[in-house]
């Protein structure tokens, strides 16, 4: 089963060679853990999601996740998987020992959940809203309960979910409705909650919600937003469990993902649903906005994840599929020929290639973000600490969109390489593509990344996450340069490092004007622009970290696995950076067509 | 129900106005038919696809066809609408009325078919491949053929399909195995075909197939492939119909279309399945291209009607749903405010900007190629048919390529439009995805048409196809020079012709030097640059006529439809023409990357 849906070796060479994990493991915070230990746990990841993941992927699609007498019936392997991800430590890996968990750091954790992600992304969105929504209360609730929570839902006993959108309320949180009303040290919740993955399942022993509802008389808009948790069964103080009046109401039907629930949930139908506020009044959004970096970086990652496993499945298809024949020099064919596998035919080639460049330099971008969060974290430099925070925030919003957007072109590109067959339910490229979609979507949409990314990170600290950011990329021009065959890949990312600071004088005029609507108009096909040169950047070092294996004769990979990656970083700067051209084009372009005026521009 | 799936005056604009159908129909051929019959055609058409098609496209998706017992069963709207086609002369229409149809110009063919493709696509294709099947007969097969199945094809009663595609032989049509063994006048047939789309369902009186087989002792390849009618009742000489042992075995389950089924069909299980000879042997795969044209500005034609009910879903959407707040000058929102409707929002006016210009420039061009056909069929003067008849050549490629791959494009804005509920399968947008995706497979793939335009198209009859196109376009700058405010357009649109130029000089050095796999290898990428500004073309022609129709003062359409036209057109020219650079910047570099060479470039 080699390569059925990861590369464990390319895994580990960005991991380990090319994001250099030991720089996060020399950090005290993480002194119990080695290269070794990291690399046993990869592995028995790969091992469980083989065993326990893969094989129930199609399995999940062809049998959704449905409402039904009242609740979800799910496929009896989200069961399964919950409490052997409890045993696994797959939910307690990122807590600090304090909390039970495992202090890993979050490179390996992202490492172990892609590959779960790669294998059946319908399972570890359980355990990541699990993991998401102890997060939230190890940070900011208080020690009750966390006693309470916490325990249970890193050992998978309980799940857990988090609780934003409602329907008058999709991207808008500041018009949350949803209302606490206090009683005694608790408060009563009252309102209705949509598309809450993993909201509920048949057999859950309880759920955590993590609910964003408005305090009685607290200020409108985002500034009046708390967070509670509010479980689907209270603990008595014995400690058994009886009903917090949160229904399932209903579900969603999906397009794809269709073996992770995504449910419509009335809380305090009856009025007796209990919530314990998190944290202070009116703080809510906040502390889920500290939290967003991780779960947009969780999206972006299982993206990159979903087309990983494309890859490998049009991959394979691609040799072992006879077609046609090559184009000899005659410009003929001859049909007296044998066929030849598909993999031989330039263009399937080029949809290959351009898959394996978004997925590989995906993956790159998803360890370099979580490097960013982990040295944030770990850094016992204050000055460091802070560094580290800006990159991440200026790369949040990229690494959700890129991994997402051209996760879906490279599906789209994996379904064409079956032809016919990529059409049919029997193969498995037309359920990645219908799975892929959502991620686009979630935890804030492309243009909400991308106003976040132009209107707020570009410009956060007067600049300097981008200063710095810009740094590190001269940075790893300046080690190509020293391989004279990366020169010319080094110097048009230099160019076009330099035409970025074209485009954001450009832009900036707009804003300097007051004219933020204008300024942040074309905020999309910037992010394409951005992360497009940000992607070609994650090649060069790469390409430099393959060119410096080949000198140095490096067995650690083959001399072909080097070449295959030095190949990929030509194709990327041949085939997709140059699209970078035309939108700087429209970026500086000064015709405003797309803001609202009087004009019926749909008449 | 305004605009529920299709604009009829955008459609009707396109066609009488800017596309002229008037230049058509004062050919002798069509003088039987005039501007107002044609629109009271598309009236009804409307009208019977808002009453029998829209109402079932999401049932029809919901309940798929599906093989049961030995036999298709299919939605019964699909037996109702064979039937009530035949009646309303949607299968006759573009035939001679020599032949029972009604001589009516693909002009106006195209227009209806439009509509019921965008009210339902999945019904359509029972009638295109009875129409395509029924076309071949006409064409090619003797008189007894012709009086045998045509009448009851064009009526309805009788299904047809096309038989290409074999397990072994997708896209490679030369390896068809699928043999006819001469028994006195007929042949005997043996073989399998997969992907027979309308290849059977309940209650059929009769299914006509035209199958490619190969004589037995035919030479090997394209050379030897022959064409038959291989009716699954054969008729007797009494006129009843008997078993003709074409079996159903199995059907094709998909991500979309799933209401117009896909089968695997046997021929000749028992040695009992009779075909008919059409017209000269070896000839099968000369006389299936000659009716391909027609075929791929069907499968563009179909993949535009779908991007176009997809952009109204999500246009009705934006108009009716409020979200968010448009941002103040100050770069603030104001939370007092009530929610905007989310078409206010820049950024999703961008998304349906862009579906708008795609989905109305694929029409155009659908239209556009029916008149090149139709004038290619009806001009007197053989000169200007056969130029025509080039025009054709090289357009169709682009015809049925452009509408495929945006289309997939534009939909996928048109989720996004929706948010998290252009995911859930209550919504339409998610259908309407996974229906288009086929497109850009059908009747051969992007790749294929890719090398079609390069390879065959670009230099065919040395260069002159490209020759008129040229001449075409200039013509249409020309006219647009003419208006001050459209010379920056016809300027640019100039320089990418000249951009043309240079492009397909430096690929014809690798045909010159005799290297095809060279010539050929980025086919896709210039399909993608030469057909973006193909598109740039009609839109300017449909800038400049409604530009003339505002200094006309014309009262056809209202004012603020022709500046919605224009508004288009700029939208066109800022956000996708200039794509078109860094796709030159592809073509020409001089790197090679995806030839098969003995580098492990998967490694």
């Amino acid at each position: 089963m080699a390569n059925q849906y990861v590369d464990l070796e390319t895994l580990k060479y960005l991991l380990f060679q090319v994001q250099d994990l030991k720089e996060v493991l020399e950090q005290e915070r993480y002194s119990e853990y080695d290269e070794e230990a990291v690399e046993m746990f990869i592995d028995s990841v790969k091992d469980y999601a083989d065993k326990e993941m893969y094989p129930y992927f199609k399995e999940m699609d062809e049998h959704p996740a449905h409402f039904k007498d009242g609740e979800i019936v799910v496929h009896p392997q989200v069961t399964k998987y919950m409490k052997e991800a409890g045993e696994m430590g797959f939910i307690g890996a990122p807590f600090d020992y304090d909390a039970g968990g495992l202090q890993m750091p979050s490179m390996a954790v992202n490492a172990s959940s892609f590959i779960q992600e790669a294998a059946n992304n319908h399972l570890p969105g359980y355990v990541g809203l699990t993991l998401g929504a102890a997060e939230l209360i190890v940070h900011f609730a208080n020690q009750e309960l966390n006693q309470t929570y916490v325990p249970k839902m890193i050992s998978g006993e309980w799940g857990g979910t988090m609780c934003l959108t409602e329907p008058q309320a999709g991207s808008s949180l500041s018009d949350i409705v949803t209302s606490a009303t206090p009683d005694g040290d608790t408060y009563k919740i009252h309102g209705q909650k949509i598309f809450i993955s993993g909201g509920d399942y048949q057999g859950a022993e309880n759920i955590v919600h993590l609910v964003l509802a408005r305090i009685k008389g607290a200020p409108a808009g985002t500034k009046g937003i708390s967070l509670f948790v509010v479980p689907k069964n209270r603990p008595k103080s014995d400690g058994s469990l009886e009903s917090n009046d949160v229904t399932t109401v209903a579900d969603f039907q999906k397009m794809g993902q269709r073996g992770y629930c995504t449910t419509h949930l009335f809380f305090g139908d009856k009025e007796d649903c209990t919530g314990w506020l998190v944290g202070e009044p009116n703080q809510g959004l906040r502390y889920m906005f500290l939290m967003m970096n991780g779960a947009r970086i969780a999206v972006g990652r299982g993206a990159a994840a979903i087309a990983t496993g494309a890859y490998h499945a049009s991959l394979n298809y691609a040799h072992e599929r006879p077609q046609g024949r090559e184009l000899q020099s005659s410009g003929k064919k001859d049909a007296s020929q044998e066929q030849t596998l598909i993999v031989n035919h330039p263009d399937v080639r080029r949809m290959l290639l351009l898959q394996k460049a978004i997925t590989e330099g995906s993956l790159s971008l998803v360890f370099l973000c979580s490097k960013y969060y982990d040295l944030s974290v770990a850094a016992s430099d204050e000055k460091e600490s802070e560094r580290y925070k800006l990159l991440l925030e200026i790369m949040t919003p990229i690494v959700k969109t890129y991994p997402s957007e051209m996760g879906i072109t490279s599906i789209n590109n994996g379904v064409q390489v079956l032809g016919g067959y990529g059409f049919c339910s029997e193969y498995i490229l037309q359920q990645y593509l219908r799975d892929i979609r959502i991620s686009a979507i979630y935890e804030g949409t492309t243009g909400i990344q991308s106003q976040d990314l132009l209107g707020r990170k570009i410009t956060m600290a007067n600049g300097k996450a981008l200063q710095l950011l810009s740094e590190e990329i001269k940075q790893s021009i300046g080690e190509a340069m020293a391989h004279e065959s990366l020169a010319p890949y080094a110097k048009k990312l230099g160019a076009k490092l330099e035409l970025t600071q074209e485009v954001l004088q450009s832009l900036m005029g707009y804003a300097m004007q007051g004219d933020y609507q204008r300024f942040l108009a074309d905020a999309t096909p910037f992010m394409e622009f951005f992360s497009t040169i940000v992607m070609a950047w994650q090649w060069l070092v790469i390409g430099t970290n393959a060119q410096q294996a080949l000198v140095m004769g490096s067995k650690r990979n083959s001399e072909e696995f080097y070449e295959s990656k030095l190949h990929t970083m030509k194709f990327y700067f041949k085939y997709e950076l140059p699209k970078t051209q035309g939108l700087s084009e429209i970026l500086m372009d000064k015709e405003a067509l797309t803001l609202n005026t009087d004009k019926k521009i749909f008449a």
